[in-house]
């Protein structure tokens, strides 16, 4: 256990208002008792650190300057959002991050009203603070008042399309909004692009050093008010920051870049800012990611996401694996198909880490293709690709594939394009909680015509789905695995090529039939063992394709048992749905048959372990198990599962 | 009748390669012929007039000096494509645009090799196109062959942010790429946004006639290749074109702006760009929708989409209508709330006259929002601002809703965020095909947590759904209703809050009950005339609500009826999908039911009248009569609906 850092200026910080009093010097001192707090609760808990300590004294700044919660402070993605919880009454809550019933690891509304805006997915906050700015000028009731409009962005979150849409607005409206960009060049995976370069340049083409002086003058250049005479001095100001055309082109006012890191610089900027502003205005200011704490720093990925770890060496502890992840699964069972296939090539939107892609690029590095932040871009690019005459393979999480929605509906399935969908994090995915969850693919994509839709019951299937869709040209096709490490099945050698809708059959029974879509498998065949104590022994079948059905299997396993039950990882709408409108299109239904369909409740599931979350949806065994229990009308339903 | 025009050297082109032995007069002569044949051919049909007028020249250039199919012209939106399609092989099926079985109002891969990414939702062309350019670098096998990707893409289309994200990694990946940016200040509606103004400001800044001499300069500047060397020669150009600084920072080469209506400007910059560019270029085009028409370039919305009409005066041929346009309903439905109630607002991506919030935006216009299109942003701003404490209605289509599914699922939906969705074109919707087709919003709205989802039967329904929606501030609330006129129902003075998850008994039968949701609901009573001839006299129900589902309702008529029959204008995964999941759970089928869900079939369904296309789909009163005919199994079905 790492010891307690000294902290007596944030001992007496209970609510941001506590900053308005202190000095400068004071709130650079707060700053650092605030970095090694922060450094000390993930080191508790895990979770992101980087991105938190890159902006400890950009957090104490705004809180310093604005008037939280009357100004809406809104943090983009918000992984970064640590040590505003820390300064906003959150502190004694932190050892419970991102776990069960604990604070959420994103900013999150109904938590606190220091978050006027939660966000999980990137690029979001311009457009919310725009909303904000609006509502006060229309003069919209919030329930802490109305005050300034601020969106806190990252340089990667600016690769999304999302943003600019967003800028392109506030430019045009020229409501007062305050837009910071958080410039340190690194999203999760270094951002890429052309924004990216394009910001490279704002501050490399000028020694670091002049930032102090360009802040200086900012601030004694900053018109009062903008809108008069406001030309010629900025004009000068232009002269005297170090560019930021782009932005001033889409009706922003630039000022930057700034040292992030330099309260010095910060604050008046800040200040004079909040005084005199009348537009919507950016503040360019560059941070460091995992600053200030070595091991981070050194990273790759600037400490983005740590589990738990020992403060002083930056160690990690993480418990021993049994199986791969499934991620690693699917990148290598892709490696083992492109080898042989030239026409494989990837697309991942700035996740080559989280999707296995960064393997991926480092063999085929001419191959695979980091769209940065931008979904519909990489879903319409992967159809050009197949229509080209390669077999791209588009690996997103799945709540992050409903970025991409209207492009794969009307550029790839009305085309009928082979593109290859690879979603990652199917299902409920722990510590991210509900943002996170991929539950909606299953019902988004089984009813657009001409797709196919596969899930993995386990880390073998993943393996042949790759192969399955590396072969299926005759139009889109989409394979759905979870978070986290596979089941320990023996793999094979080479992934197989599936009969497309065909599901197979895992063991035969009597009675009940237990159709599985994905990894509730192994819960499924755990409920089985439960239940064959009781000598109820179910068939058990998985399905494979939710798209196209396997009619046969389903029609022979209603005919055959008196009671039929679906389960998905996924909600309502999905697999179970299309199995339900064969059922009644078949007449099933007109003579009776038991039939159930579970899925994942109609509430968003707070973050907790994977397995607990499961249990909260009622998707575990001991549920399966009182499911069959209670349709067969067998034994009383366990208290603890009912 | 108009007269046929005079076309001799038309008459001549049977394929692009046609024109590439044409001089540059007579194309020119070619161009004037085009134009005259596209104006012509729209008069008998009806369609997108004015966008194709303004491409006349440019479709002639590109043609002349590409080498389509093997060169891939990529039109966004494209419905500026018929003078297109005209000089590529389908001009005598022109009578047939738009019309069942005839040729699609856009780019259809299916219908022609010279499509080879077809389009109709906007800003999709730079992403496919740089599909297209990879594919081609890395030796992908197309069997049109790989030639040059060209983006034809307005500036409307600039605002999405899928068009950034294209351009953002197009700048970054260097390929060979050219986009030609059509800007004629137009997209459907005059665009909206800085990006409009930006460009707006590009070519005010210089004198028209100066042009001529851009072009000039431009061709004899182009770097050879742009890669050595370039910068001194990029200097240059930038000198003799006009700006262009902001697509210059995305690493894109910029040319222009040229007169996009002189062919004397547009083949040599477009042969010397051919010749000689080697990485991403964007030639900016100036053009004037509707161009050459005076009825059109008179018109506010420069002739945008035309019944059809008489060439010489322009007048359209209407037919009368009956009832007012669901869309109106809504409208003056919304101004209505809106006069008692300032914390009303509105949204539209883009589409004020399609929505029907031209009208709000002229009495309110300070509390009325036209994002561009950009979906995106537009549902996160509407979040914003009912966070902000106003109550926002997102008026959409429901197939551009798809553009913004991430955020109605992250910003709106977890947030429990009170935004109201008017979700405009649900259904099938007539000559516009299956891009526009409004089939999945049920699906992927009703299954998220806390949503309420609402479908009018019929337009006074619509009123009222408006009210319940204005009321509703508990989370966020959608309703949905279709193109066209509504059925002529006699209109309450105002709209009455509808009791949330309650449907409404229409008639009381017995035997077998119709639960319908939405406009279906005139269809049901047409079936249940024509059934009463026979003995049989089904209840009927309207939904009202796909979410929350009326259970009381749904499970007295199973337990009432023998059959029970839902029927939608969605696809599989919506309303009738959760009423089997009702059903299921409630173990309503485990002593049978006959139950049916009738929903949109599992294909994209061509473009048609609407009442056509319902036939197809076996959604008309006719197949439901033969539903109930065959549930019920009494008599024999008739042929026609089988």
């Amino acid at each position: 256990m790492s010891p307690k850092p000294e902290t007596p200026l944030l001992d007496r910080v209970h609510a941001p208002a506590d900053l308005h009093h202190l000095s400068d010097a004071d709130l650079a001192r707060l700053a650092a008792e605030l970095r090694a707090e922060t450094i000390s609760a993930v080191s508790q808990t895990g979770g992101h650190l980087g991105a938190g300590l890159g902006v400890v004294e950009l957090t104490v700044a705004l809180h310093a300057v604005f008037d939280a919660p009357r100004d809406k402070i809104i943090w983009d993605v918000s992984h970064q959002c640590y040590p505003h919880k820390i300064l906003t009454g959150r502190r004694d809550r932190m050892p419970t991050l991102r776990q069960k019933d604990g604070l959420s690891g994103f900013t999150k509304r109904s938590e606190s009203p220091y978050d006027p805006f939660g966000a999980a997915h990137s690029s979001t906050s311009i457009s919310a603070a725009l909303g904000f700015a609006v509502a006060r000028d229309l003069g919209g009731a919030c329930e802490t008042g109305h005050g300034d409009a601020i969106a806190v962005i990252g340089d990667g979150a600016m690769s999304a399309g999302m943003a600019y849409e967003a800028m392109n607005n506030a430019g045009h409206l020229k409501k007062r909004l305050i837009v910071i960009l958080n410039d340190n060049e690194m999203s999760i995976a270094p951002p890429v692009g052309a924004m990216s370069t394009y910001l490279n340049r704002l501050y490399t083409e000028a020694p670091f050093q002049d930032f102090k002086q360009a802040a200086k003058g900012a601030v004694s250049l900053l018109p009062e008010p903008f809108r008069e005479g406001a030309r010629r001095a900025k004009d000068m100001l232009k002269g005297m920051t170090m560019g930021g055309t782009l932005f001033e082109e889409l009706g922003f006012s630039y000022i930057g870049p700034l040292d992030g890191h330099d309260l010095g610089q910060l604050l008046p900027v800040l200040r004079t800012v909040r005084q005199r502003a009348t537009g919507p205005i950016l503040i360019h200011v560059l941070t460091k990611k995992g600053k200030g704490y070595a091991p981070a720093e050194d990273a790759d990925d600037r400490g983005h996401a740590r589990t738990k770890f020992d403060v002083v060496t930056g160690q990690q502890k993480k418990s021993p694996s049994n199986a791969p992840s499934y991620t690693k699964v699917f990148a290598r069972a892709l490696l083992q198909e492109a080898a042989e296939d030239p026409r494989i090539c990837a697309v991942t939107a700035a996740m080559p880490d989280g999707t296995g892609l960064d393997l991926f690029a480092e063999r085929y590095p001419s191959r695979c293709y980091d769209v940065g932040i931008a979904e519909q871009h990489g879903v319409t690019f992967a159809a050009g690709l197949a229509a080209g005459g390669m077999r791209p393979f588009c690996a997103m999480y799945s709540t992050f594939l409903q970025r991409g929605y209207d492009q794969v509906v009307h550029d790839v399935a009305i085309q009928r394009l082979p593109v290859r969908f690879a979603i990652d994090r199917a299902g409920l995915v722990g510590a991210d909680g509900a943002t996170h969850a991929g539950s909606y693919d299953v019902a988004y994509l089984a009813n657009l015509p001409g797709f196919t839709v596969m899930a993995a019951a386990d880390e073998a299937e993943l393996k042949h789905m790759v192969a399955t869709a590396a072969a299926h040209d005759e139009g889109p096709i989409a394979f759905r695995y979870p978070r986290g490490e596979g089941t320990g099945v023996e793999m094979p050698e080479r992934g197989e090529v599936l009969e497309i809708g065909k599901g197979r059959v895992i063991r035969e029974g009597k009675g009940v039939a237990i159709l599985s879509f994905g990894t509730r498998l192994s819960e499924v065949m755990s409920a089985c063992e439960a239940l064959g104590a009781r000598g109820i022994t179910p068939t058990v079948a998985d399905a494979r394709f939710a798209k196209p059905l396997d009619r046969a299997l389903i029609l022979r396993l209603a005919a055959e048992h008196e009671a039929l039950i679906t389960i998905e990882e996924g909600a309502v709408g999905g697999f179970g749905s299309h199995v339900a409108q064969l059922l009644a299109e078949e007449g099933v239904f007109d003579s009776g048959l038991k039939y159930r369909s579970m899925v994942l409740p109609d509430v968003f599931i707070d973050q907790s372990s994977p397995a607990d979350m499961y249990a909260t949806a009622k998707l575990s065994a001991a549920d399966i198990e009182a499911k069959v229990l209670s349709v067969l009308g067998v034994g009383a339903i366990r208290s603890d599962s009912a």
